[in-house]
C-alpha cells in the first residue's frame, strides 16, 4: 500500500532514471495512476516494467523528437518516433482539442506510438474541454478474424465520450473482444483463472487458464459484428494514420524484436455545431434513460463511465494496493 | 416476380402519385431496390407501403423545402422538412462528400429527417468516391439499456466503409442489436419464427414469436457494451444533430402521431490525409488477413460487404421475388 504522491514520486524517478525528460515522466505517471484510480490494474502499474524493459531494449526511445505535421487548421498528424505511448497519446489528442476550438472538428493520426493506455483518458481530456471525442487505438494479435483460426486483430476498443452537462464525463471505452486482454495477462501474473466462454487455447479448445488463452485466441463480441468492429479499428488505428496493422503490431511483453509503431486516430468535435443547447439536450437525454422501469435488483441506470469515476472518486484519496510481484518489480526498477 | 426495370417503374409511378418529385421518387425506388438486390428485403419493399401511408397521413412531407446549411467548408447541416429519408440522406452524403473532396473531411448532420434504408448504401456513395465513410442513425426504441426493462435505444447501426483498392468495397453495416429489427418485422408479415436468444416478450421472457418480440425488447450485441453503442448513436445521430432522441423516434409502422425525426450523422474522410499510399496499404491489410489459416468449413475469409455485393451482383440480372402479400400491398398502391 502506497498512498498516490508517493506512488507518483517512484514511478517519475523510475522512468527518468530510463531517460525520459521530467514532463515526459510526469505524463506517463499520471496515465497509469490514473488507470489504477479508477480500477483499471491492467492498464496501470502492472505495466511499468515491460515499459523499461522496452526502454532498455532501446524499442521505446526515452528522449523521441516528436514530430507534429499540419494538414490542414483541423487536421494534425503526429509521428511519435517510437515515444511511450503516453506522451504520444497525450501531445495528439491536445493538437485534437486544439484544432477543434479552432474550427469546430480536430483529426489526428498519430503513428510510430506504442501502448497508451485506456483510450478513455485521452477522450476524457477532450470531455473536459467541452468537446465530443472518439480515440481508436490498435493493438497487438489477440482476436482472430471472423472464420479465421489464427489472432490478428487487437482487442481494438472503440472509444467515445461527451460531456454530460454534469460533472462526470460520458465516456464510452469497450474494446471489441469479450474479456480486456490486459485483464488476461492480469490473472495470468496472479494466477487468476479467466471467466468461461471469452477465450480459447492455441488449440482452438475453451479454457479459463490465462496463460493458455494468451498464447490461443480471445473470443470478439457477437461474432462477425465484433470481428467486423476490430478490423475498422485497425484500419482506423493502422492503414490510415501510418502505424503498423494488418497483425504486425508487436506484443510489447513478449516480442522485443522492434518498436510497436502502433497508430492512434483522434476525433474531436464541438458539440455545438449543428444545436444551440447541446448541453440541454443531453442532460435530458440521460434523464430520460435514467427513470426507464429498472430489471430486478438493479439500483440505477449508469451511463458509460459513471462506475469508473465512482471508484476514482473513492480512491482518489486512499492508499493504493500494489500486488506482491509488482511491488517486487517496482522495488527492483527503484533500486 | 418481377424484373428490375418494371419493378423500378412501378415504384417511382407509386410514389409520384403520393406527391414525390420524379426526382426524389427515382432515389427512392433506386435505394428500395438496391435493398432488394443485395438480400436486405427488411429495408426494401417490405417498407413502402409504410412510407406510402405515412405520406397520406401527413407525417412524411412529399414536397420537402430540405435546407442545406453551412457551418464551415467541412461542416453542413440538413433539415431535411419531414421529407422521406432515402432523399434527406442522398442530400446529406452528397454534402458530405463534397465537404470532404475540398478539405480532406466532410461532416454533415441530419435532422428531420425519417427512416432511409440501409446506412450502408450511403457509405457505400462516399467509398465509391474513394473516401472513407461513417453513416450513423438512430431508429425507433427497440434495445432496452442495460439495467433497464423497457426498450428505449434504436437497434442504431454502425456504418464505416472504405476503398479497398478492389471493386468490392468494405462496408460494415452492423445493428447494435443481436438481430436486424426489419428481419423481426418481416418475420411477423411472413409468419415466420425469429431465433432463440435475440428477443424477450413484453414480460421480459425470451420468445421466438416476432409479434411479440416487436412488442418487447431486441437484446443488444454484448451486454452493456452493445448498450453503450447503442447510446453513442443515439448521442451521434440525435442530440447532436437536432433530430429526436431518447426514445422520441416513433415507430413508423405503429405510431402515425407525427413525424419521426430521425437524425443522421455521416463523417467522410479522404483515405490519403495521413499516408500517400493507402490504396496499397488496405490491399495489404486484406491479402494478410485472407491469408490466415481458416476454422474448418470456412472456404475463404470475408471482408465487411463482400457477401452483400455477391449477392447483389448475382441478383442483377435476374427478376426479383415479391412475397404475396406484399405484392397485394403494391396492386393497391399501383391501382
Amino acid at each position: 500500500m502506497v498512498n498516490g504522491k508517493k506512488l507518483n514520486q517512484i514511478i517519475i524517478k523510475i522512468l527518468k532514471k530510463k531517460g525520459l525528460s521530467s514532463k515526459h515522466s510526469k505524463i506517463c505517471s499520471k496515465a497509469i495512476i490514473n488507470a489504477e484510480l479508477v480500477g483499471a490494474h491492467s492498464h496501470g502499474l502492472s505495466r511499468l516494467k515491460m515499459y523499461c524493459d522496452r526502454i532498455h531494449k532501446k524499442i521505446i526511445n526515452p528522449k523521441p523528437k516528436i514530430k507534429i505535421k499540419k494538414i490542414s487548421q483541423s487536421i494534425s498528424q503526429v509521428d511519435a518516433n517510437n515515444s511511450i505511448g503516453f506522451v504520444a497519446a497525450d501531445i495528439g489528442i491536445k493538437q485534437a482539442i486544439k484544432n477543434a476550438k479552432k474550427t469546430g472538428i480536430g483529426l489526428v493520426g498519430i503513428k510510430n506510438s506504442g501502448h497508451y493506455g485506456l483510450s478513455g483518458y485521452y477522450a476524457e481530456q477532450a470531455v473536459k474541454k467541452n468537446l465530443i471525442a472518439f480515440c481508436f487505438t490498435n493493438a497487438p494479435p489477440a482476436i482472430a478474424p471472423h472464420g479465421a483460426r489464427k489472432s490478428l486483430f487487437g482487442t481494438n476498443p472503440i472509444c467515445f465520450g461527451t460531456p454530460t452537462s454534469s460533472k462526470i464525463p460520458f465516456i464510452l471505452d469497450t474494446s471489441v473482444s469479450l474479456i480486456n486482454r490486459g485483464k488476461i495477462r492480469l490473472a495470468a501474473k496472479t494466477g487468476k483463472k479467466i471467466p468461461e466462454g471469452v477465450a480459447l487455447d492455441k488449440f482452438g479448445r475453451p479454457t479459463t487458464d490465462a496463460k493458455k488463452a494468451l498464447k490461443g485466441i480471445q473470443l470478439p463480441i457477437a461474432g462477425f459484428r465484433g470481428s467486423g468492429l476490430a478490423w475498422m479499428v485497425d484500419i482506423l488505428s493502422g492503414v490510415f494514420t501510418g502505424g503498423n496493422h494488418g497483425g504486425k503490431v508487436k506484443d510489447p511483453f513478449d516480442d522485443f524484436s522492434g518498436p510497436q509503431n502502433i497508430g492512434h486516430l483522434f476525433f474531436v468535435m464541438k458539440p455545438n455545431l449543428f444545436v444551440g443547447n447541446y448541453s440541454q439536450r443531453i442532460k435530458e437525454n440521460i434523464k430520460r434513460i435514467k427513470r426507464l422501469p429498472k430489471i430486478k435488483n438493479v439500483k440505477e441506470i449508469l451511463y458509460p463511465g459513471q462506475n469508473k469515476q465512482r471508484r476514482y472518486k473513492k480512491n482518489l484519496y486512499k492508499k493504493i494496493n500494489i500486488p506482491k510481484n509488482i511491488a517486487k518489480d517496482l522495488k527492483k526498477l527503484d533500486a
